[in-house]
């Protein structure tokens, strides 16, 4: 039984999330369980391992403690990567190169845990390696939730837990003087307004939550906006507003280009990196309705806050891990498990798999029906699928009054 | 015994921290034990008072689970007030509006929450009112830790607390590729650096913290800026850089001001608002030396998180605010409670009192000693002294995934 399974590699890729971790955990421990022989960690992902850049995970995660700690560390454990594989027509010499080390570490199992791109590369080497017995799995990570064919993604919930959290704080801060102020909060998502949209999950008996929500879903309209702020600031002193990064103009121009001081890079796959449509919009703000307002930026915390994390969004992050380990056993290759939600009441998901091919390089967005008040809040069906999603919490071992991590050195 | 003590009224002051409603907890919770009779809130601070906006707490504080929830909730309760309080001699008619309400509510005990501002108002206040039988007592708050005649004050344990954990995260964050990466973040600190220098809090076995810690106390350099990061590039490919928001040339002008999408405004005490330190050097960065940097701004997060407060600081934000009900009760006038430390082996604080006059308008800052490495780190001395004050936690009471707030309506 123990000698079927052969050994194995999992690598990290694409962003940070608060439980990428907890799926590496998912991974090493499941194999350990099933018997599979030597489980390495690639460092830096695919681009690592074409350095022949890997570790023996048994020689680091060695207790239960050990284990644990690796599920409540953010980041990536193993280091992660950019790298967008080519076509096999277009270059060879990688998969050779890369199928030249599989051999030498007798590898029987790849995993690779990540988004969008990531799964590609699963496309991509499970087409090229389809004669081979390698078999090669993709776990879905990403806090954008923009994967298709599962009911949401690892690293969502617990991204969505942070924004609304500190989102409660921020409203209360906002209202703390007996004056008119503005702030405007900017939330990760190019294409996808789903963390944007998590906002919403700070209203409630205790908290008004944002005043206005914009996801890219919608077209943004300046004018708009700020009539839309007049209107409110009739019966509110301060107001509070949440904005995706990525909000366009009808022309299909982003808020945050209209900023003189922002940047515009672009990453490796030729994604435009965002940043200043918070900052942009407070100013437009004072100078065209003479408010206070403040630009408040979320940045890198909101995916790398693990002090903070979702027990429901690590627990399936280490699950869909393991459901991955199991079907890779059973010989599935060019496959990405899934979540799929059962009910709302009480929450239930079980894991599935697709076929990675048809997650690979496509975006899911926030359905329009979910989107309401003209494009400025989500509805009560956003609320009941988001929900679910940022209940309970794994508190982090906090040593000298902070949270410890796991630490893989260089 | 119960009559002795009369009416007393309690107001919130200044910017939100973390733990400032524990002191409105401890001062009313005291002021209750030992027998006071009304205990009005002031909405809004002074400025609130002087419109006869108040509440009687009594009313909206009923049970113990109100008040640990209060202790749980961040900015303030009563809300905030930016007020400065003229001369007596400029404005005799504030005066004299305020102590005819004061009369009316047959108010025989003011206590007031808050940083120097604050304290100038209770020491003008203290000197009005020197002939009267009402006593004027300040309890320290602010987490910029700029308040002298104390050990430390409230507020600053959490923020510091806030910002060393949050910095673990960037640190993991920044080193997710294998790529030449520099984040810089910006923390709060006009004068005094003790936020930005509670960023070396998150050094560690398992943390290498900031590579640089830049605090106003000392010159900054745009040169050696530039030298110290690519000595620090020859052996690192990732680095994270901490910065007050309030770092100046040697000409005395401010790094934000040399941004031009910074907006320069003015509080209502002559204070320069600040901002864009950190998305002014990430650009520097970038355009001088090539390499990819990121701008992270913690901005209102710091004073506002009190998802994660450190359980020293509540707790003594609670003694100093139950010392001064009991020191009021015994005639003491014009003062504002300490927290005296005993000493660090076990950590151990008392609460004490000094004259008002003696904090008012005065900012304490970091000892140019703990200030090392040419003006770039902190020493182990004041690692010593701040590391005792981030201890411990006090749970957030979650409901549906959220940290549960008190909330008084307006």
């Amino acid at each position: 039984m123990a000698t079927k399974y052969g050994n194995a590699i999992v690598g990290q890729s694409g962003g940070p999330t608060s439980v990428i971790n907890a799926s590496l955990a998912g991974v090493f421990r499941t194999a350990k369980d099933l018997g599979y022989q030597k489980i390495y960690g690639m460092r830096n992902g695919i681009e690592g391992l074409l350095k022949e850049r890997y570790v023996d995970l048994s020689e680091h995660i060695r207790t239960g403690l050990d284990l644990e700690l690796l599920k409540r560390t953010p980041s990536t454990y193993l280091g992660s990567c950019r790298y967008k594989l080519p076509f096999a027509e277009q270059d060879g010499a990688v998969y050779e190169k890369l199928f030249a080390i599989l051999k030498k570490l007798d590898i029987r199992h790849f995993f690779y845990i990540g988004g969008n791109d990531s799964m590609d590369t699963i496309a991509k080497l499970s087409d090229y390696a389809k004669d081979s017995d390698i078999t090669f799995i993709g776990i879905p990570k990403t806090i954008d939730n923009d994967l298709g064919m599962t009911d949401h993604t690892p690293g969502y919930g617990s991204a969505a837990k942070y924004i609304a959290a500190s989102m409660k704080e921020i409203v209360r801060d906002t209202n703390v003087y007996d004056m008119e102020s503005i702030g405007v909060v900017e939330i990760m998502g190019r294409n996808a307004g789903w963390l944007a949209a998590a906002s919403v999950l700070s209203r409630g008996e205790d908290c008004d939550g944002p005043d206005l929500i914009y996801l890219p879903e919608s077209v943004f309209d300046y004018n708009d906006f700020l009539s839309r702020i007049q209107e409110l600031k009739k019966r509110k002193k301060a107001l509070v507003i949440a904005v995706s990064e990525g909000i366009r103009t009808a022309d299909g121009a982003y808020v945050c280009e209209q900023n003189k001081g922002g940047v515009s890079l672009m990453d490796p796959f030729g994604h435009k990196l965002l940043g200043g449509t918070a900052l942009y919009l407070s100013d437009f703000i004072t100078r065209e309705l003479g408010i206070k307002s403040r630009g408040i930026v979320f940045s890198t915390l909101q995916r790398c806050a693990s002090h903070l994390v979702s027990r429901c969004d690590i627990t399936e992050a280490y699950a869909v891990a393991a459901h991955g380990v199991r079907i890779a056993g059973l010989g599935e290759t060019g496959k990405m498990t899934t979540l799929l939600r059962i009910g709302n009441d009480p929450y239930q998901t079980q894991t599935g798999c697709c076929d990675v091919r048809e997650v690979a390089n496509f975006e899911k967005t926030v359905p329009q029906e979910w989107i309401s008040a003209g494009g400025t809040d989500v509805s009560k069906a956003f609320v009941d699928y988001a929900k679910p999603l940022i209940i309970g919490e794994l508190d982090p071992f906090m040593v000298d009054g902070l949270p410890r991590h796991s630490y893989l050195p260089n």
